[in-house]
């Protein structure tokens, strides 16, 4: 059960509300005139709880299961125990995911200009904006409507924030412009000049960074992240791209819509991903790339060449997943005192 | 010698004290009469100070040390410089550190709530505690005796830590239990919403994420590190973990006591190590993976599948380390142009 | 043309003033007349900007710019387009780097002490620094002319920082000794206590780390980076070097003058680089190395082994290039069926 120091579950919610907002289907018969407090994972789920089977590997938790209710496919209904509401739909991670925000919507976001923020005159707040403690916002910035700018956040001279944004404590953001219902979690820090210089004998001529960091609509940035804006072009975060922790995006990078990018995943300078690239944890890709709508590079690979659309690679250097498999595979049997076959 | 603006030795101690903090037992004859001032390396130490011995590596420099007095064990006493005072163990290293820590101690907590702190009237905090200038500390947060929240460190809503914890300049703690003796340095990320979508062609749907980050006794955690919440179960620290700086822990991992995992490592989401393991820097851990007691993942493998308790694993992916350097020696001699003998 | 929101050139700078900055020769001919309002690469120029070319690569978009003025090698001087005016450098980069400073300079720091701002009555600040809202400056803290302490920066007891300094947003910095002319982004954490700790079965005891970080002259420091300070000698970034974001460097570690050192890039403890040694992007080095001068090091390798002066390296675990990519290719080959040739 969540813990009440921290979260407070909307609800209860009964079978029908649940099936309208996963836009499932109930099972006729068990739960329905029963009412629903949370969500669990199948194996920690109990009378209260909903939970879901995605995966078919889990049938044996899902038959065991002591939840009061679960998201399932139809054709996995009759594993399901004896007595346990179903609601059924070929999305069950969709609709547990639907069903998780009903119970915990994001908080609403109150006004607030907390009395120790410094807010220049000269910025522009929305009023049903809330800023707090010891943010620092800079003169021409402009908060949209409901924006949330956490404690110590600190947003520079001119940036722009949209509507319903939240920008956690510690962030520091300079010379972007941020979309709507974006998230960015403490300690991210967007918009430092990028890292360019000449180089020379007498020393390295830093050159000036004079683009911007646009970070489009509904896109998330994990805690302590750092995304540099452009030399001249800008760095854009296409919309809806999910970022994680700890990842470093270079300068004049472009991410499509809908970008996924892991872990500790870094982006080089001027590097261009298409729609729907998923870049997974620890991987590097060097600058000046292009990787094609819907590519996914391996965890831990570095890509130094440009990655066709819809292709998978893995491996420094990346190359196409399968060879790079080919390739563990093969060293593997070598190691292991294996002949080299002739057709290899 | 150490800067009298950062460090300020307590001291001096004589032998025999210094013989009781490190559980030492000193050589009869030289440096009883003296007192010792300060610690250093073998190669740095001069007549105030204590050095120590703890690999035969060092036996030259061990021989030439112009230090007052250094740990060592017994069978390596002769080989120290005539006069020197000796204090003889069978752990210099560990006496080493205690004796350090004798002369450095932490600095003692002084009760402060600077006036520009904004605490929240429904925080309890100890009267013992300090907290510095800038820090935030929300409604309902618990700060036990003699913690110290650095300046413009930001403590969440309902975060309890425990007594003599330290947290750093510009942390930001949130949805987290912190126990006592932790030292948390500046710019860490704790308790934000785990990296939890559902995929789908409208839009990633984030997945609330109602667990906690719960850091037990003792743990030490890096700066800039991030760790994010869990998603239902909890993120877990176990007690005395030792954690480096930029390390990255994602949502339902679980850390056996006494880990350690140095900088730049990650450990993706729902991965559950046991007691003792060691993470080396840069190694990246898959998710839901169990990783057995004791286990050592090298520095830049990249952990695919579970580690068996007490093994070493190293290459990306991850395998038994011998395996790894048997492949690492047969691909340099065929690049060398080596042939394959029959027995590889 | 740079964002007015974030970026005011200064200008406009007619060729002959050009010239002298970028120490070029104009081309006799077109041109002359004219004034130049600001910079852009070759793609994005108009008769306004000044672009440069450097590399034969982009001859075409050379032949193909709208850029009023371009810097240029003289033997490409005659793809030129035609009227496009011509500042001939056998330093183009260069050339084009100090141009674009000359229209956006630094911006120049004005002298303030914001009323937010906490500094200890002990703490010596120059007339001539800015104190950003919220930072916070502790006892016997020593800020140089002009520097310029971002908000929410924290600076310990005792730091010193040279004149024309800038410390980044968030910045935390202790134990630490700062030079001139540095540039420290939002989000670095300088000084925190080395990784440093006697292993026993009891516990982990941490070792206190009586060094400081010393960063030398004109060094740049990217965002959310760490630099630990040492456990008795040094942490030094010698002068000159540029660090960029997301890079951790432990404890003794040494680099020379003039090093770079890529994001995500990690220096361990007591590793030693000689001047000019390039670290690419994600490298991990091993503890107590020695990297001779002008070595490199490539992205996403792992070294375990000193590297010798003027010699590339690559690879986990890091050989000399060559070898590596060697490797690389006869592994490829291996697993697209090729047979190993007696000579291989």
């Amino acid at each position: 059960m969540a813990d009440p120091r921290f979260f407070t579950p909307s609800g209860p919610l009964g079978l029908d509300q649940l099936a309208a907002i996963a836009g499932a289907e109930p099972r006729p018969g068990a739960g329905r005139a029963r009412a629903y407090r949370g969500v669990a994972a199948l194996a920690e789920a109990g009378p209260d709880d909903v939970s879901f089977l995605d995966n078919p590997r889990y049938l044996d938790a899902f038959a065991a299961t002591r939840a009061g209710c679960a998201l399932v496919d139809r054709r996995y209904a009759d594993k399901a125990p004896q007595g346990m509401a179903l609601l059924l739909t070929d999305k069950p991670y969709k609709g547990f995911a639907l069903v998780a925000r009903a119970f915990f919507p994001d908080e609403q976001v109150r006004p607030l200009r907390h009395r120790s923020a410094v807010v220049d005159d000269a910025a522009k707040l929305a009023d049903s904006a809330r800023i707090d403690a010891g943010a620092v916002i800079a003169a021409r910035a402009e908060i949209g409507e409901r924006c949330w700018i956490g404690p110590n956040a600190v947003i520079g001279e001119g940036v722009v924030i949209g509507d319903d944004t939240r920008i956690g404590a510690c962030a520091v953001l300079a010379c972007c412009l941020i979309g709507k219902r974006v998230l960015i979690h403490p300690g991210v820090c967007i918009g430092n000049r990028g890292f360019g210089f000449a180089i020379d004998p007498e020393g390295y001529i830093p050159i000036p960074q004079t683009g911007r960091v646009v970070v489009e609509d509904d896109v998330e940035i994990g805690a302590n992240s750092a995304i540099d804006r452009g030399m001249g072009p800008d760095t854009v975060i296409g919309r809806g791209c999910m970022i994680d922790n700890q990842v470093m995006i270079g300068h004049n990078a472009r991410l499509g819509p809908g970008c996924i990018v892991i872990a500790q995943a870094g982006i080089s300078g001027s590097t261009k991903l298409g729609r729907h690239v998923i870049v997974a944890a620890k991987a590097g890709l060097a600058g000046h790339l292009t990787i094609g709508d819907g590519a996914r590079i391996a965890a831990a690979s570095g890509v130094m060449r440009d990655v066709p659309a819809g292709t998978s690679v893995a491996g420094i250097p990346a190359m196409p997943a399968k060879q790079h498999f080919r390739q563990v595979a093969i060293l593997g049997r070598l190691a292991r005192g294996g002949k080299l076959a002739k057709d290899e």
